[in-house]
């Protein structure tokens, strides 16, 4: 490097963007939040907000690179991806909203499996055709996502068919949040490892920023986003009465959606580029997270909190994340997936929501 | 050709014999319909005469050869094959057998993929030993008949498990089956192309019948079906308390084998002869095109009818349907089938329909 | 042979291991059966004692080696194999302790198919990373399970969900056990000649016994497991009652992994010696004999004791069986497993044994 030239730039134009854009969503968040406007539009505006938040998150977790090796840093990513639903989650714990955080966590993972990988299917399979994924990861984290949904449903099975064990659902609830978070721990290791294989192909580029300056990032970014977290389950409840739906509702599809709404681009632009493996490793690990870490952790934080939340789902939940999670189950087994296979995903979402707009 | 040469027959030998059976049995089924011969006796003539004319209706699409596009005569014979069971369920539905109705349709599904799918892997394993099957085509159209009935049964769940939704199952209905005949909708392109090319090897004899002689035959027998169908469905209920069966046994099992009778023949006798691919394809497709077209026309037309037919059935035949078809899904994705598979099929079959028995 | 050339002596130190253990340990199931010492104890003596009679019946069966032929053979090794569960069941029926052999049976099959199967996952993923098991003799198991298992649950949904089939619980199980007999009997035409091909790679060594001998021990072993079993079940129900478990508890757990306790230690070494295209084979073929053959045996003979036995399952055990057999069917058409599938399969089974705790 000679004396003349200019050093590579700490910050890109597409990082000031990001900035920008966080700065003015979460100003626009505590205006509206402090200010007496609608609830609707307080709430909209933090919902935005925490994506916000949530992708200036994602961008420092990839500018740490891969200094703390590439395994632990697809593990970061994949932990820290579900923060803004761990806040989201124990905010609307601490409100009293245990009914939507319960069927958030469903709707979690439906998004995810339904809708996204739906969504990627047209994407890929209108552009590329009939697409295929044979690679064993997919296969093996969907048995994972079986086995952990089994584990998720067992405590309202019991709940409900099985009456001596109802009296101690809080007691079974803790007992299956603290397995599940056994066996994420028991998978952390195989995963540090797959990831450090695979990084070659997917992190192109050297990280920019200095390793003070992604760290420090992170931190602001993750404390803004449990702040800004606060103001959107404070919006939500008038939010709710306003717009006339129910809590259950709001919860599958609205906090859903919006807690899971970067990685849900992610996976359908990777589909939409053909890289149909990659794409449904990263859609269908994010749901396998929620049902071994999101939905444990909030269970073992509610203990903290007034509300107990328990594993114990509405039943329609349960019926519809079972059909959901088979369905799905058969479809990365096929190993090939269609543009029609995926309106179909689409479909089944629309019903499951449309059952919830009552109730 | 020389002009000495006779011109090709119009009509052979067995297109007579399908004439003259079909006059037979429409000829007696009026009789017993309009004397006042035994109920039970009205109601075998007229099954047979509705079994006969939908073979004739077959027949006729056959001979319009692939003149409107070898595709298109894939999907019309596919359509017109579950024209008898329209009209048996359109009937059944104004004289207000809604119980036969909704177990004729989850019967239909489960005599295809329990009895007939069963059967021919007893006549084709016995013949042949372990038959394979690995086409894509197979285990696609068992991951969307996975779909198809995962939304079928949604309804249902949401009457039975989720008390909000329960006032509006009507309108829950509709939606899932506008979305199911869209799913439909979507589905013939892909239909027509691979109807299109899989043509060779299934289409040998170029037709014999003019267009004007098969249009008009299979108006005449479409006509005759639905004239038939009525009386199928007058004879239906005093049938039923003469033998002394439930409507749901009588739906489930006799209205579902009557009217799938033609299929049932044809897959078995491809299995027989080793066909084993293409005997799955034929045998799934049919409950799949009940799932997606059948059910939901049904619900569409009952609109029309002073019974409404909502998709909220009782809750073994879900139970019922939702067993099978897993079962069903992993056999496919096994890609080979034994006669004990087959007779382990068949045992299902009469275990369910005997649970039937009793109401 | 020369004169002077000792013979090949009949019994080896391990055969007289084997018979010293189950000589001491029906000696003293008998001083605790008759003497007044805590249930509890005696409870845990003839269960030991139990397990012990069951390795010397599978040493008489091995010592029979292919005199009969090989595959003969190996099919009265899976069926003796259920013998002590047999005789548990029969007399825990007679004592009218019905509850308990209803757990057992499932209990027995969840054993197999999440403790025994995990322990075997993690002994042999362990030691030899990621095992491989593509074998179509798995997946064919596999889906008899899948069928069979859906057969079993019938009448206990009929019974639940089913109104007017509920009366008539009785003949339908009987119905449905007459079936699943016949489908095993069904089955032993393929059995016998598939295990004589695959006998080369597995019995190795040549019978030491004379038939006489071995046929003679045979009877002894299960002569003395039928007295056994009766001391077993008569010190069963005092101990629940000092041990403060409910039957369910005592039938899902502590019955079922006694009663398989010799079968199970198989499978894992199998699995650990990297044998696991043979170890799943073993291990998913006793839950299969348990649906196809205990099960329905124990429904048949229950009509000699004063105690009805039906199909009729508690609903738990059936959302049990139910969520397991599929996450299960899943892992062996996955065809490979990891030491962490293994754990999660032993969580699971945690999980329901936890419910069942209760109640």
């Amino acid at each position: 490097m000679t004396a003349d030239a200019a050093p590579a730039p700490i910050f890109v134009r597409s990082d000031f963007m990001v900035f920008g854009i966080c700065a003015v969503a979460v100003g626009l968040a505590a205006v509206t939040r402090y200010t007496g406007v609608s609830s609707v539009l307080a709430f909209v505006v933090a919902g935005a907000a925490v994506a916000a938040l949530a992708s200036l998150v994602g961008r420092s977790v990839e500018q740490l690179g891969d200094r703390f090796g590439a395994g632990a840093t697809g593990v970061l990513q994949g932990a820290l991806g579900n923060l803004p639903e761990l806040f989201i989650g124990f905010f609307a714990l601490k409100a009293g909203l245990v009914s939507v955080v319960r069927s958030a966590i469903i709707g979690s993972i439906l998004s995810n499996i339904l809708l996204v990988l739906g969504l990627s299917f047209v994407a890929g399979g209108l552009r590329h055709g009939t697409q295929r994924f044979n690679s064993e990861r997919a296969r093996t984290t969907m048995v994972l996502m079986v086995l952990a949904t089994g584990a998720l449903v067992l405590p309202s099975l019991a709940a409900y068919v099985h009456t001596p064990a109802e009296p101690h659902e809080k007691s079974l609830s803790i007992f299956v949040a603290v397995i599940l978070l056994v066996v994420f721990a028991l998978s952390l290791p195989a995963s540090l490892k797959r990831n450090a294989s695979a990084a070659g192909d997917v992190h192109m580029e050297p990280p920019r920023w200095p390793v003070w300056v992604a760290v420090g990032l992170l931190a602001v970014a993750s404390g803004c986003a449990a702040l800004v977290s606060d103001w959107f389950v404070y919006a939500l409840e008038p939010a709710i009465d306003a717009l006339g739906i129910s809590q259950a509702f709001a919860g599958l599809v609205i906090v859903a959606i919006a807690g899971n709404a970067i990685e849900n681009v992610i996976g359908i632009k990777l589909a939409y580029k053909n890289q149909a493996d990659y794409a449904l490793s990263v859609i269908i690990n994010s749901p396998l997270q929620i049902a071994l870490v999101l939905a444990p952790a909030l269970v073992l934080l509610s203990l903290f909190t007034a509300t107990t939340l328990t594993l114990v789902f509405a039943p329609m939940l349960i019926m519809a994340v079972a059909v959901t999670v088979i369905a799905v189950a058969f479809i990365v087994f096929d190993g090939e997936s269609t543009w029609l296979e995926g309106a179909t995903l689409v479909a089944l979402y629309a019903i499951i929501a449309s059952v919830f707009w009552w109730g």
